[in-house]
C-alpha cells in the first residue's frame, strides 16, 4: 500500500542521472492537486489526495510511523506528515527538501487542524545534518543565526521576520495609495552632497580615480542619504508624494541601531499649513502600517497589547524648548549637556519617551542652527527655531524626522548663500521661484520601525542582508 | 460680490511678511471643503462651495471673465475656473500656484463635466513667465523638457508618465502578492562581482583608496547588477519570491535603451519543473501588469489596441537553434554573424520579433558557453545548451531574461571550478548542499517595459531622474 521512498528531481525534461550516488528517477503519473501548507490548513481539501513541497523542519522516526513537519514558507506553522516506518530512508531528515503525496486528513490532535497521511515521499534535495549549521531541536541564538546570512531564512525566527517585512512593505504602499500619494522612484545615485556630511559613499567604476574630470558621470556622485530633495521636485506638481527605498550612511558604527544600507519611507505634502498637519498624517500613517502588518503576525501577545495601547493614545507633541526644560528639571544624570542649543542625544530621547509614559512623542521646533538649510525658519526670537520635528519611540529613540521646508525664495536664498551653496542648489531655488507652495515632509527608518513594533533588539535581525562597517556578506 | 485677488501663504502660524514686494496676508475664515481636481470631476459636490489648490496650466483673460485651468496632479485633466475680469492680477499666470474658492457648477460645455465659479483666488507662489522654461500654449519636445529634470513634472506629458509609473509599480506588487510571492529587499551594496564583468560601480567613502584592507567594508563592494543570487538564497525557504528595486550598470552608453541606474522586477520560483512553467508565470505577470496599469491611462487608442492584440495572443516560444535557422534563412543582411554559438544582437532580436508577427517572443536554450555559471546545463550534444530564456518584444528588443538555475551540486561545483570561482561562491554552493530544489527565475527591466507598453522612444523619458554616462543631474 505504501511504496518505498523514491527520490526524484521534478524536472520533466530530465533524463535519469546519477547524483550523490543516488539514482534519480523521473515520475510521470497524473499529479494530484498541489497545495501550499497555508492552503492545507484551510482544510477544504480534507479527504482528498494532494501533494505538498517544502523543507523538513522536524523529523521523528518511531517504531510504527515516521512523523515529519514540512514547511514551505507560506506560514509559520508546518504541516505534520505521517508515514509508515517502511518509508524511512537515510536521506530523509531535518533540512532536506521533499515532495509528499498523500491524503489530507483531519488531525486527531488539537495542536493542528489537519495532517497528511503520506503515500509517497520524494527527497528532492538532501541535507547533511553534520554540515548543516542549524541543528534539529536546538534553539539557536540570533547572534549564531546571523553568521549564516545565506541560510538563516530556513529558521522559524527569520522566516517569520521576512513574512512580516513583506507584509509591512505592502501596508506602507497600501496606506499611501489609499491616501492619494504618488509613488516616486527617487534615485540611488545622486550628485547632491545633501547635508555636506562626511557620511557619504562615493560611486565610480573600479580603477577610476575620483577626480571631477574623466569620471563616469563627469561629476562626483554619491549614494543617496535621503530622497527628500527629489520628492520636493515632485511636490511642485503633486501635492502628495512618497518614496520607499534604500538609503545609505558611511557611518563607522557597529551599533544595534545603525546600518550602512537601510530602507526609508519618505513622504512630502504640499499646501501643508502647519506642523500639526504634518504630525497628523505621520501618526495616521505609522498607526496604519502597524495595524495592518503586525497584528496578524505577532505571536507574543504582550507585544500586541503594548502596541494596541501605544496606538490608542494620541502621541504627545512637545517643543524642543519644553524638552530641554524637562531634561533640566529631571534628577537624571546625563553624559551629554542639556543646554538649549545642544542636540538631543539617544540618552535624552529615551528619557523623554519614558517621561511621556513610554509612548511615541513628537518633539518640534528645534534650534534653527541645528537644522539643515531646507528647514523652515520660524523667525522667532530670542530663541531662534526652525519648524522641524522628530518622532521618538520606546526602545529605539529617534524613529523618524521631518520639517516644514523653507518655501520662501528670499529666506532660502540667503540661507544657502550663508553656506556657500547658492550655485550648487540653484535648481532647488528654482522650485521656489516657480509656483512655490508651503510644504513639508518626513522620513521614517523602516528597520527601526520594525524593531519598534516587533521588539527586536538588533537592527541586523530585521533586514535580509545587513551591511555595516567591516561587513558586507554575499 | 467678487473680492479682489488676495495673496496669502497658507501657514496659519505665519505672521504677515513682505515677499517679492507683495504683502502676504493671513486668512482665517472657515474653510470650505477642500477637493482634489479628480474628486471635483466626480461632480458629487455640484452646487457646493469648495476650495481647490494647484498650479495654473492655462490662463486666458477676456474682457468680462478670466479663464484658467488648475491642475493638482490628481489627473491629467485640469479644472476650469471662471472668474470676473476684476480678479485679474499681475501675479496670476501660467505656472503659478493658487488656491481658488468658489461654487462648483455643471459646465455648459461638453469638454468638461464641471467648472469652478471663483469667489476668491489666492496666488500662493508666483511664476515669472520670462524665466520659467516652459511657455504657455507651446508644445515642447521631450528633448527640450528633459533638460529641466527639476521642473518637468509640471508638464502634462511627464506628469502623466509619473502617474502611470506609480500605478504600474502598484500593479507589479499587487500581481506578486496575489500570486503568493514574498517580497524580499535584496541589497544595493554587494560583495558579489556577479558576472565578473567590467560594468560594475564600486562604492567607498570619499578619500578611501579602493584596497582590500582599510576599506569601509573590509572587502571591495559594488552596486548590485541583479538581485538574483540573493533571491536564490530565499528560494531555499520560500518557493515564490520577488524583488523590485534599482539595479546598476557602468555601461558607457548614451543609447535610447540604456541607463546606469534602472529598476528591475525579479522573481524566483522553486520546484519549477521546466522552462515552460517559467514562461507561463512570466507571460501572466507581464500581461497582468499591463492590463492593470496601462489600460486606464493610455489615451492614444491605437496603443491600447496594439497592446490588446499583443496580449490576447500566446507568445511564441522558439529555441535559440530555431532562431539561428530563421536568421540564416532570411534574405536580410545583418551586421553581426548569425552562426550557432554567437550572441543574438539587437538587429537579430528585432528581426525575430518581426518574423513572429510583431508580438513578444520567448527564445530558449541558448548555447551553454554564452550563459553564466548559474544557468542550468541541458546536458545535450552535439549542440550543448543551457536552460536560459529571453523575452524579446516589439520596439525594445530584449525586455527580460531568465533561466532555470543549476541546482545540482556536482555540476555547479565543477562549473564554478572551471571559472576559478569555487571559493568565492562557496555560500552559493551551500544552497545546493542543503535542501536544494530545482528552481528558476527571470528579471524584467521596468523602464524597458514602460517603453514597450507606452511606445516611448527614449528610456530617459520613463524614469524620474535618469542617470547615464556623463550625466547625473540633481
Amino acid at each position: 500500500m505504501f511504496p518505498a521512498v523514491t527520490r526524484a528531481f521534478l524536472l520533466s525534461s530530465m533524463t535519469p542521472v546519477c547524483r550523490s550516488g543516488v539514482t534519480v528517477r523521473r515520475y510521470c503519473m497524473k499529479n494530484p492537486t498541489k497545495l501550499r501548507v497555508s492552503e492545507a490548513f484551510l482544510d477544504a481539501q480534507v479527504g482528498e489526495k494532494v501533494r505538498i513541497q517544502g523543507w523538513v523542519r522536524s523529523f521523528r522516526p518511531q517504531k510504527q510511523n515516521l512523523f515529519l513537519h514540512v514547511n514551505d514558507g507560506s506560514s509559520l506553522k508546518s504541516l505534520q506528515v505521517i508515514a509508515p516506518a517502511a518509508m524511512n530512508d537515510p536521506l530523509l531528515g531535518f533540512g532536506c527538501a521533499v515532495e509528499v503525496r498523500g491524503i489530507l486528513k483531519k488531525s486527531p490532535h488539537s495542536k493542528q487542524p489537519v495532517e497528511l497521511e503520506a503515500e509517497q515521499i520524494w527527497v528532492i534535495g538532501e541535507c547533511n545534518p553534520v554540515d548543516f549549521p542549524f541543528k534539529i531541536k536546538e534553539r539557536h541564538s540570533l547572534e549564531y543565526i546571523r553568521q549564516f546570512l545565506h541560510l538563516r531564512c530556513r529558521t522559524n525566527a527569520f522566516s517569520s521576520l521576512l513574512r512580516i517585512r513583506s507584509e509591512a512593505t505592502a501596508a506602507v504602499h497600501s496606506y499611501f495609495k489609499n491616501n492619494g500619494f504618488l509613488l516616486v522612484h527617487t534615485p540611488t545615485i545622486t550628485s547632491n552632497d545633501c547635508e555636506g556630511a562626511g557620511e557619504l559613499f562615493q560611486v565610480e567604476p573600479p580603477g577610476t580615480t575620483f577626480a571631477n574630470e574623466g569620471s563616469f558621470f563627469s561629476v562626483p556622485v554619491y549614494l543617496t542619504v535621503s530622497g527628500q530633495l527629489h520628492l520636493e521636485v515632485m511636490s511642485g506638481a503633486f501635492p502628495r508624494v512618497y518614496t520607499f527605498g534604500p538609503t545609505f550612511r558611511a557611518e563607522n558604527s557597529q551599533s544595534r541601531r545603525h546600518l550602512a544600507e537601510f530602507f526609508m519611507v519618505e513622504a512630502e505634502i504640499s499646501f501643508t499649513e502647519s506642523i500639526e498637519d504634518l504630525t497628523k498624517v505621520w501618526k495616521t500613517a505609522a498607526s496604519d502600517f502597524t495595524i495592518i502588518s503586525a497584528y496578524i503576525f505577532l505571536s507574543p501577545l504582550h507585544l500586541k497589547d503594548t502596541l494596541d495601547d501605544m496606538l490608542r493614545k494620541s502621541f504627545p507633541v512637545i517643543t524642543y524648548t519644553e524638552a530641554i526644560d524637562i531634561l533640566k528639571r529631571s534628577s537624571e544624570t546625563f553624559t551629554f549637556p542639556t543646554d538649549w542649543g545642544c542636540d538631543l542625544m539617544t540618552e535624552h530621547e529615551k528619557f523623554l519617551v519614558k517621561h511621556c509614559g513610554n509612548i511615541p512623542v513628537f518633539v518640534t521646533d528645534y534650534p534653527h542652527d541645528l537644522k539643515p538649510f531646507y528647514a523652515r525658519d520660524n523667525q522667532d526670537h530670542p530663541k531662534h527655531t526652525a519648524a522641524a520635528v522628530d518622532l521618538l519611540v520606546p526602545g529605539v529613540g529617534e524613529l523618524s524626522g521631518g520639517s516644514l521646508r523653507e518655501e520662501r525664495l528670499d529666506l532660502l536664498r540667503s540661507r544657502l548663500g550663508e553656506c556657500g551653496l547658492e550655485d550648487t542648489y540653484s535648481w532647488y531655488l528654482d522650485l521656489r521661484r516657480f509656483g512655490s507652495v508651503p510644504h513639508g515632509g518626513f522620513g521614517l527608518g523602516f528597520e527601526r520601525y520594525l524593531q519598534c513594533i516587533l521588539g527586536v533588539d538588533n537592527i541586523k535581525d530585521v533586514i535580509p542582508f545587513p551591511r555595516f562597517s567591516h561587513s558586507c556578506l554575499l
